[in-house]
């Protein structure tokens, strides 16, 4: 089953699911959300986890979520989709729904009401995974489900055919003598992997497999660099990184993730939502704090004109302003910023999905913050989706404006190819 | 409102929902167990608690529940029942629905799976309050919501208008000090009651306002017998009750009351149903245990023949075996328990409910300690129905009838006239 290792590893970017107030979901702003996501350095698109509110939709609007991503990403991701539900029998279907619909693999967490035994979840589990045939991951997540997995436990469910991955919280002690703990307690190839973005370092550091990141679904671009760094083992880098991230953990840590993720979603224009009652949306008071909280300084003055070897490029505004990101370490090309930030994409192809929301065709000239970052994401967007634009007969050009890219950004190339 | 008053007070019982494994209830079963709740010293009806697996049952069920119990009480006992869901919408739905069925007063609690903060719990409440003009009682049970309240929001929520009870679980330290520092923090007349059968006592003896029991939905008449020595400030009687009552809370806090009761409603021949998966029923090899439990020991003999007083009656069992409470202390009319447990009702009379399930046709004469709980069941079930039996018109008959029966089972009279 060669999808274990493929599916449940690298950065899963679990995306909020807009919803309008009955819960019934917003299609079209969920699909501009997943094209924020189909950048290089994303390895899979985990929908309708917690972050996306999945207990708190209807199986129909699930489904439709479900077949709307589905059409978005056209397999250019990996789609991993929580088939959680209080009754065993309502996951079953979950799993069948979003089986027929196209996913690559489930999250299942033991939801739960009556407080369940370790008994109660290996069956719920059996009977789940003997409904699919996809690939399941094990979703630990106590603060939500209330019910807490010994290793033993895991260890048994595992040994299901097809339960291959484990996503929990990041241990807040002894990362990595946890991680390696575990590691010796479940199958070889089984694939580990954290949640909790502000202490994922350590135990992706000391070998985890998967950061499952609520950030990553609404700031994919840093999320990125941060994995790039934990990829590398470069200890200084994701450092610092995550000290720039800081002011968006204490805000996870006050507010929640879910709800500080909506609210940027909202501040960056990406849907106008709010989370499902009886959650309420971050306080309008607070949403200054949001706001300047994304770590992106700018600083002012004119970009350099565009090098004229960049024949893909159509236009160039000459009011972009020039940014650098100092805090991040990027070795960015502004020229290269300033064109992917001003692109004006050709008429789609026939056979092509058009992705409107990806190639903006404003520029930022404010010094809000908010609008740098919308301006950055754009830019690793575009930036990446620039070589998807590119003819594929052009493959000489393509080749060198992917390396070129690559190597501006810090990413793999062979991501970009 | 006098409502509050009469609806949040002495003992409530919680039954099961039974259901078939896709969740739909048995309502022939629900009617057979309402029926057995229908006796004197129950003085409401919890449908659809958190016993009665709420959460796990869709709206359209949850509202058959609903009408099959409005038509089997005919309003004889007020019909307290669960709105409680995850999404605030779906509680006001929910709210709505029993309304319309004639309910008399809602319990809600805090669902959650995102862990939620008070102002979105009193958000909820003010919500869901402000969709209905039923009573609605703060269902305050972390254990399964994983929300505790502060006493600052209980107060909170107790001044919004129709907001009027609230139900928690037993301290389980300090019973007394904590009932009457809640008392003092809440609105004058507000119904304080409390779960955890095994707890109870305590509070209850403190001054609480309602039992919401578990077990009085399975075993309405030693409950009842329980309930009776609280009101009446018996600490002694009390103390022997509940020791006698100890190994149902030993089985209660090892397996979970709910799993308990549900298997005790399926050894009583109540109905044949196990709880929603994942929730799994008690294994067959601890059934001997739920068995042996109810504490009701037999002594063998004959009874002795029926006093020929009692006209209303119709047929004898000379099998039937003569039956003694001594461990719950009850000054029983062993002629009055043989002729309730053989008693043959009369056709039921046109415009009046048939309660087919409250009368027996057979007598147990097995040493099962369970049929004798069935046997004991019945006969106060049974001897309250008589009453009701008879004629209207034959007041005398009835007035003696009806005190003997009190006299014998403890019991106000007033409620048996």
């Amino acid at each position: 089953m060669s999808i274990k290792k493929d599916l449940f590893q690298g950065l899963s970017a679990f995306p909020i699911t807009p919803a309008d107030p009955d819960g019934t979901v917003d299609t079209s702003a969920l699909v501009g959300i997943l094209e924020k996501l189909d950048i290089p350095g994303i390895d899979s698109i985990g929908l309708l986890g917690s972050t996306g509110n999945y207990l708190y939709l209807t199986r129909e609007q699930r489904k439709r979520a479900i077949h709307a991503a589905v059409q978005a990403l056209q397999g250019r991701k990996p789609l991993i989709v929580s088939a959680g539900a209080l009754r065993t029998d309502d996951a079953q279907r979950l799993a069948k729904d979003a089986e027929e619909a196209g996913v690559d693999g489930l999250l299942l967490a033991p939801v739960s009401y009556t407080p369940l035994t370790d008994e109660e979840v290996y069956t719920h589990y059996e009977s789940v995974a003997g409904s699919t045939t996809l690939p399941i991951c094990i979703y630990h997540t106590p603060s939500t489900t209330h019910f807490t997995f010994s290793d033993a436990l895991l260890a048994r469910i595992a040994a299901l055919p097809n339960v291959v991955a484990l996503k929990q919280p990041s241990p807040t002690a002894e990362p990595k003598a946890r991680h390696e703990e575990l590691r010796a307690k479940l199958p070889s190839g089984f694939s580990i992997g954290y949640s909790a973005d502000w202490l994922v370092a350590e135990p992706l550091l000391a070998g985890g497999d998967v950061w499952y990141s609520a950030i990553a679904g609404v700031l994919p671009g840093p999320s990125v660099a941060l994995m790039n760094s934990i990829r590398k083992g470069d200890h200084a880098e994701v450092k610092r990184i995550s000290a720039v991230l800081q002011p968006i953990w204490e805000l996870f840590q006050e507010f929640g993730d879910g709800r500080v993720v909506f609210a940027l979603a909202n501040e960056l224009g990406l849907c106008k939502a709010a989370p499902p009652r009886p959650i309420l949306p971050v306080a309008a008071e607070h949403h200054g704090r949001i706001r300047s909280a994304p770590p992106f300084p700018t600083t002012g003055g004119t970009a350099p004109p565009p090098s004229p070897s960049s024949r893909c490029l159509r236009s160039f505004s000459p009011a972009c302003r020039y940014v650098a990101y100092p805090q991040l370490g990027h070795a960015m090309h502004h020229d290269l910023l300033f064109r992917a930030a001003n692109y004006r994409p050709p008429p789609p192809p026939p056979r092509h999905h058009a992705h409107p929301n990806a190639y903006p065709t404003t520029t930022s000239s404010s010094a809000n913050p908010v609008d740098w970052v919308v301006c950055y994401e754009r830019v690793v967007s575009c930036a990446a989706a620039l070589v998807t634009r590119l003819p594929r007969r052009r493959h000489e050009a393509r080749n060198h404006f992917a390396l070129a890219l690559a190597a501006s950004h810090g990413l793999p190339a062979h991501d970009l190819l």
